[in-house]
């Protein structure tokens, strides 16, 4: 019996050793295709491009091809036999079942249809680029149309429960329904919508005059490194570049890479891109290396990744606390541009809130009102309840509605965003919940460490940087969202907490009582 | 019978097709590699490197894979056939010829053989390393032994004509063998054994204290930028980075990149390394794009390549004429530093003979005799006439019979190249080569470009460029070596050409008659 015992462990083994294996084939295609990707963005030469993407295209294939090889499917499924899977130890079940869920969802797209898709994709953004520059949303209308009918046609291949917009959720945000999110959504649009009345009401615009001086490109720089090292950002785990587009890239555990895009007129744009893709790439430098070369060696979500980004970015760098630690670096960095400049004046300058109509662009409170937005139409378009051809007119509607202003044109509506172009349904909500759970975040972590506060203070964010590791970072995807800020809050998701926070920091800078 | 022609035309093209499609694919796979590869020696955080040779190891596998391929196989075997070869193009007979002989080449070798030869190989480096830092030829001892034993299975694996040594030149100057290079060695050997006797008899010493500053790394880039610019290096096909050895990277045509390695205190060092690597660089950038995708997308042979770095480098650019043009350049960049310095004085400053131990920092002149005493010892060991155990002694007695020197230990004798330990038997002498070829072709230039000298004043090199590039360059390895210089010169190679020039450079500088 024990000889029969030890040789099914055997042949267990021998499986799971050909799956990693297998996985780790898989990575070591998509880090190669991904340090191509990265040197095109921050400086390859004009005349390599057309090769190069070839070669890109050669290499990620591979990659793709392995996770829809039929030995991918083998094993998936001999491990997911339950003989063989309550062996296994949680991190190879929670691999198993994410590669399960994904090898089915490919798998259920014809292949035909998908390589359809792809060409339409590639054309799409250049479709996109073209009609944004000639504000004319006529010219990306067909690609549009049959981008929205590829999405329709995925929610019916894949399936869903309840609404047919939660099976494209569920890419970006596992288990987000849009029950869940309508009611997150209804309060947190009202809750906004209501307090920048309010702020509109007081009259005060926070003087941002400061800011519009010229700023040495190598001395942002400079503050780029400096505020990336007080975070503690892992420099032989990484580099910092530039790109037309700011990003961070995790090509291996050891090497998660960000960039950074310099204008000399705009400092805090700089700064503040730095610390969002900062944010984001320590917690790609920390997931626990037992999930390396797992499918699980990433962010657990998009929304939980993005509250790591917005975490650092708003809730610490634009808090006044921050600020008493911050500017002297600043001072040191430009001494001159600085000179009298109190705390508070920068602290009120880059907290403005603005009737935005761009999303990159906006503040704080403004934004979650752009997401919900294009939440909405979302949902619209995936039912039929939308139809593309109407979309400029009700995207004016709403933010006439939300926000009070109307875009000019197209460019600075309905096709201010890549997203759609690249097929990107289900993602936009992320950014929301991004700031909805760093709140509840900063909520415990104020709680659990007692000097939260004069640790920002005096730029000293070793426990704070711990306390992202323990909590959240080191799971990397071994724990759903709803799992995560459960086993750290107690609770599942809340916007209560972003709109305390929200209430709590512009009734302090616009002076109103809340 | 037309319709049978031309169905076997189509068969043909059809295969045709299939071999240019693999060829693509093994191409690409080499290219993801090399950029990897550049990223590491660029950059790339330390933590990154463990992983980041695994996946270079995975992708530069497959490239390997498909050039052994059964696959691979059948296309050459059936385009050899004398029926199909004579109806190929003349780039896809170059081309089929030169898959060929590659393929044989590896096919001879077990497979278990060249994998016991690459993990050797991969030990060996780290041993060289730490013998050379130890200065202890006896760490490396073991691993040189075997991989000489190596060396010499291949050479009977391949098989060869006359000398088994000529198996080894070939993999680096095809057809070139020991009856040619022993011919051609003797006579250079001679003649820079005397020369450099009636040096050493003037008693000059130039003075080379103007070099001994510092000088700004910002400033010295910007000078290796000005220089690359004028020979005409195309920066929208290629871009300069640092790292610790110089080097050309050809990752596809439109993107063929260098690295130089800047020190305070080594201004020359480096401005000369940019000329060299932008030498080759020429070359890679101009092959013509018909050979894309062909195994001739590449230089005819490494000495050939090596004579346009050196071209550059040593004829051109360490000329009395060049510096006319160039003092001008360096005074714009370094206007304190220079002050009051004559063109002359820099001239003869960085031509300066040594009885340098070190080939890499050898000049024009001992340069030659550090190759042919490594040109007499590989082809001993070879042949068996040298044992791996005598190298020390060996070497130090020629280098005492030529140059008058003796090293004061291993680590500045017979251990200060890298290229055994990486298995580079047969390489050495490509480079003397070079120098030959770069004479001939100079001697051919000046006679073809009426205002060769007047040009080089002028730092007008747009011609001398064109020259290169219609004369070798666009042929890429379309040609042997032997078939290049004597469709540009008229005759083969003859080292009567860089003995001249030797002898009118130093005659010249040193103050003596010829």
């Amino acid at each position: 019996m024990k000889g029969r015992l030890l040789k099914v462990t055997e042949a267990l083994q021998s499986r799971v050793d050909g799956l990693k294996e297998l996985i780790k084939r898989m990575k070591h295609y998509t880090e190669a295709a991904a340090l191509m990707q990265w040197d095109l963005e921050t400086g390859a030469p004009t005349k390599s491009v057309e090769v190069r993407s070839e070669v890109i295209g050669t290499i990620a294939t591979e990659s793709f091809k392995i996770s829809v090889s039929d030995e991918m499917g083998k094993y998936i499924d001999e491990l997911s036999q339950p003989e063989n899977f309550d062996q296994l130890d949680d991190i190879m079940k929670a691999s198993i079942k994410r590669l399960k869920k994904e090898y089915d969802r490919f798998k259920k797209i014809p292949s035909d249809k998908y390589q359809e898709y792809m060409v339409l994709l590639a054309q799409s953004q250049a479709m996109w680029k073209e009609a944004k520059s000639k504000k004319d949303f006529s010219i990306f209308l067909p690609n549009l149309k049959k981008i929205v009918e590829f999405q329709r046609l995925f929610v019916e291949l894949w399936g869903y429960q309840g609404h047919p917009y939660n099976s494209l959720l569920d890419t970006f945000e596992p288990e987000m329904t849009v029950v869940k999110l309508d009611k997150i959504f209804s309060e947190l649009r009202d809750k906004l919508v209501e307090l920048h009345k309010r702020i509109v009401a007081t009259g005060y615009t926070p003087d941002q005059s400061i800011f519009e001086q010229s700023f040495n490109i190598e001395k942002q720089k400079e503050l780029s490194i400096r505020v990336l090292n007080s975070m503690g950002y892992d420099f032989e785990a990484g580099r910092m570049d530039e790109s037309a587009h700011p990003f961070t890239l995790k090509l291996n555990p050891g090497d998660v890479r960000i960039t950074t895009k310099y204008e000399e007129t705009k400092l805090m744009s700089a700064l503040y891109s730095t610390i969002h893709e900062g944010g984001h790439a320590l917690y790609e430098q920390n997931i626990s290396k037992d999930l390396t070369y797992t499918p699980l060696n990433e962010g657990a979500s998009m929304g939980i990744h993005e509250s790591q980004s917005r975490f650092w970015e708003n809730m610490l760098a634009r808090s006044l606390d921050f600020w008493h630690f911050f500017q002297k670096e600043l001072m040191e960095v430009f001494p001159e541009e600085f000179k009298g400049i109190s705390i508070e004046k920068i602290y009120h300058s880059i907290n403005k809130v603005e009737n935005s109509l761009i999303r990159i662009y906006a503040d704080e409170l403004t934004y979650g009102l752009h997401i919900i937005l294009r939440y909405e139409v979302e949902k619209g378009l995936i039912t039929g309840d939308i139809e593309v051809e109407d979309l400029p007119r009700i995207w004016n509607e709403k933010i006439q509605e939300y926000l009070g202003v109307t875009p000019k044109d197209d460019s600075e509506g309905v096709l201010q965003d890549v997203h759609w172009s690249a097929g990107l349904f289900g993602y936009f909500p992320s950014y929301a919940l991004g700031n909805i759970y760093a709140a509840q975040f900063v909520e415990k972590m104020e709680s659990d460490l007692e000097n939260y506060q004069v640790m920002v203070r005096n730029g000293e964010f070793g426990q704070i940087k711990n306390w992202l590791i323990e909590n959240i970072h080191r799971h990397g995807r071994s724990l759903s969202p709803e799992e995560l800020i459960k086993q750290i809050t107690g609770e599942g998701i809340n916007p209560k907490y972003f709109i305390d926070y929200l209430e709590k920091k512009y009734s302090d800078i616009y002076g109103f009582s809340i």
